[in-house]
C-alpha cells in the first residue's frame, strides 16, 4: 500500500507500508481523501522535529470507508463512510478526570504523535471514527476536522442571532469560524491582510476588512452605534491581532483565542479591566462539535467547495505544500488517496 | 461645615464649605466615617489631575446618618444608618443599554468626578444611599465599599466550594476578595512580596507565599495534585503577576483581572490556548454586590475590625496618606468626620 513520510528538513519520501490489521478495539479505513493542515506543514518545516518520530506518516483531516473492524467493536460496518477526531486521551490526567479530555495533558494527537492518515489505509482506535452520511460526498468530508474546529471555537464563543463577530485572520481555521457563526445568526467581519484571501472570502457572502487600508476598530464602532463587537476569534497569531482583539470588544465582550502565539504579546489589561472583557483559549474539538461539523458538512448549506483549492494525487503531498506556501488564495489543498 | 480639599501636587487643605440642601431626588449624610482609598492617593500624588477638577473634597469610602431627604425619596429617613455606592451612570450609553450601568461609558464616580465624603455633610443622588442594619457599627460600615469590590470579584470570579484560588496582591482588595472567597468555602492562597502584609493575613488564617521566597507554581501543582488552580484573582497589577496568573491555572481554569495594568503585559495566550483558559476584567461593583457586602458585614463573620490600621481625624488626611505611602502591614486608614 501506499504511503508518504516525512524524512525531516523539509523531505518527503513517497514509498509504501505493510497494512496493519486492526486490534479488537481498532478500525482500519481505506482513506479516500486527506486534507493537508497547517500543522502538517509545520512538521514539514521541522518545526516539530522533536515531537514527531521519523519517518512520519503525517495527516489528521481525512475521508474513507471502513475496510475491517476489530473483534471488539460495534456499531461500525465494513464498507462505512467516516472520518476521524484524531484524538487519543490518557484518561487519568486532570484534564480528562474534569471532562475535558480533548485537551488532555498526555493526549496523542493521530497523524502527529501516532501514523497518520496520508496512506492507503490507516488503523485508529475505535472511539475516534466518526460515521458519515452517504449523501455527504467524501472530499467535502476532508473538511470535517477544520470545521469541528470552528464548531468549538464558535461553541465556546457563544456565539447569538444578532451578534456582530470580528475574525481576525481569514485563512481556513478563519473562514470556517466566520461560516459557523453566520450559520449562528451573527453578523460576522473577517479582517485579513492579504488581498487574495479577502476577495475570495468576499465572495462567500462576508464583509471582509483590511486593516491596513482600513480603520477597523473605527468601522466596528460605528456599525454597531459605539458598543463594539460582542465576540472577536483571534486566528492570526500576530501582535497586531492581540492588540486589536480588545480593542474592538464592546463591553463584556468575548475575545475567542483560536491562534498559537510563539511569543507572549502584550495585553491591553487595562482595557480588560475597564470594559469588563472576557477571553477564552479554545483548542481542537469534542465530540458534540465533531457531531455538528457532520450535520453542518451535510446540510449542504456550507460552500465547503469553494474552498477546496485543488485535489492532487497522495504523490504530490511536497508539490502541496509548495503551493500553501506561495500563500495566495489558498484554503485546503486534498490529497486523493 | 468641615471639608478637606485636594489642590493639586500633594497639596491638601482643611477648611469649610457650604452644605448643599438635597434636591428632590437627592439625600444629605452627616458623615460619620470615610476610607482612604489607594484611589485617593493616587489623585493626592496628581496622577488624576486631568480628571478632578480642584480644588476636589475626595472619598467615596463611608459611613454615616442621614441628615435630609429630597422632596421625592422614598424609603430612606432622617436619622438612617447608611452607606453610598458611589457610582452615576448616564442611562443612554451602550453598556447601561446592555444592562451593565456600573461600567457606563460616561460613569461619573462620586468623590473622583463630583465632591466626596470627606466633609461633614454630603449630598448624593438618592438611588446611590444603602440602608445599613443598627448593628453593624459605622466604623465596619465605611469598608463597606471596597468589600463590594470583592464580592464583584468573587462572583464574576465563579468561585465554589471546595476552590483552589489564588490571589496575587494581598493589598486590601485582594485581603478582601480573600475573605469572600474564602466564605464562599474555597481554599485561598495569597501571594505577596510584602512580609508585613503576608503577616496580617497569615494571622487572618490564609495560606501564604512570598513568591521571591517561594516556588509558588510548583506548589499550587502540588497542593492540586497537578491540576493547578481553578481561579486566580491578579490583584499585583505588576508584569510578574500577569506572568504568573496563567501559569498557576488548571485547563479551563479562570483568572480575574482586578488591579489597573499602566502598561499593557505580555500574557502568555499559548498558554491561554493550550489549557483552554479564560480571563475576565472586573471593575466596582453591582447592586447586589453591595448588598452582599452588607450583608456579609452585618452577620460579623469577616474581621473588618483587623482590616482597619488606624482612625484619624478628618483633618490628618495628609498624615493619612503620608501612613500609606511608608508601605508596611496599612491595610485600611478611616478618618473620623
Ligand atoms: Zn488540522
Ligand atoms: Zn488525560
Ligand atoms: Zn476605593
Ligand atoms: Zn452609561
Amino acid at each position: 500500500m501506499k504511503a508518504v513520510f516525512y524524512e525531516g528538513d523539509r523531505r518527503i519520501r513517497v514509498g509504501t507500508c505493510t497494512p496493519r490489521p486492526p486490534g479488537p478495539n481498532e478500525v482500519q479505513i481505506q482513506v479516500a481523501y486527506g486534507g493537508i493542515c497547517g500543522t502538517d506543514l509545520h512538521i514539514f518545516h521541522g518545526a516539530m522535529d522533536r515531537r514527531v518520530r521519523m519517518p512520519q506518516i503525517m495527516g489528521h483531516e481525512m475521508s474513507g470507508r471502513v475496510h475491517a473492524v476489530g473483534s471488539q467493536v460495534q456499531g461500525i460496518r465494513v464498507g462505512d463512510p467516516v472520518t476521524v477526531m484524531p484524538l487519543d486521551p490518557c484518561g487519568v490526567c486532570p484534564a480528562c478526570q474534569a471532562g475535558h479530555s480533548h485537551i488532555c495533558h498526555n493526549l496523542k494527537f493521530l497523524g502527529i504523535d501516532t501514523p497518520g492518515a496520508f496512506q492507503s489505509f490507516w488503523t485508529v482506535p475505535a472511539h475516534t471514527v466518526f460515521r458519515l452520511p452517504e449523501t455527504l460526498s467524501l472530499q467535502q468530508a476532508a473538511l470535517i476536522e477544520p470545521l469541528a474546529v470552528a464548531c468549538h471555537d464558535v461553541r465556546l464563543g457563544e456565539v447569538k442571532a444578532g451578534d456582530q463577530v470580528v475574525v481576525i485572520g481569514g485563512g481556513p481555521i478563519g473562514t470556517l469560524i466566520a461560516l459557523v457563526a453566520r450559520e449562528q445568526g451573527a453578523h460576522v467581519l473577517v479582517s485579513d491582510v492579504n488581498p487574495h484571501r479577502l476577495a475570495l472570502i468576499q465572495e462567500l457572502g462576508f464583509q471582509v476588512v483590511n486593516p491596513l487600508e482600513e480603520d477597523l476598530p473605527g468601522l466596528v464602532q460605528q456599525q454597531t452605534n459605539g458598543a463594539g463587537a460582542d465576540v472577536v476569534f483571534e486566528v492570526s497569531g500576530s501582535a497586531a491581532g492581540a492588540r486589536t482583539m480588545t480593542e474592538l470588544l464592546r463591553t463584556r465582550g468575548l475575545a475567542v483565542v483560536v491562534a498559537i502565539f510563539g511569543q507572549p504579546p502584550a495585553v491591553d489589561l487595562f482595557r480588560v479591566f475597564w470594559r469588563e472583557l472576557r477571553l477564552r483559549g479554545v483548542r481542537v474539538y469534542e465530540q458534540e462539535d465533531f457531531q455538528r461539523a457532520i450535520e453542518l458538512a451535510a446540510s449542504g448549506r456550507l460552500p465547503l467547495d469553494k474552498l477546496i483549492t485543488s485535489v492532487r494525487p497522495l504523490e504530490q503531498l511536497q508539490a502541496g505544500f509548495e503551493e500553501m506556501e506561495q500563500g495566495g488564495a489558498n484554503m485546503k489543498i486534498l490529497l486523493e488517496v
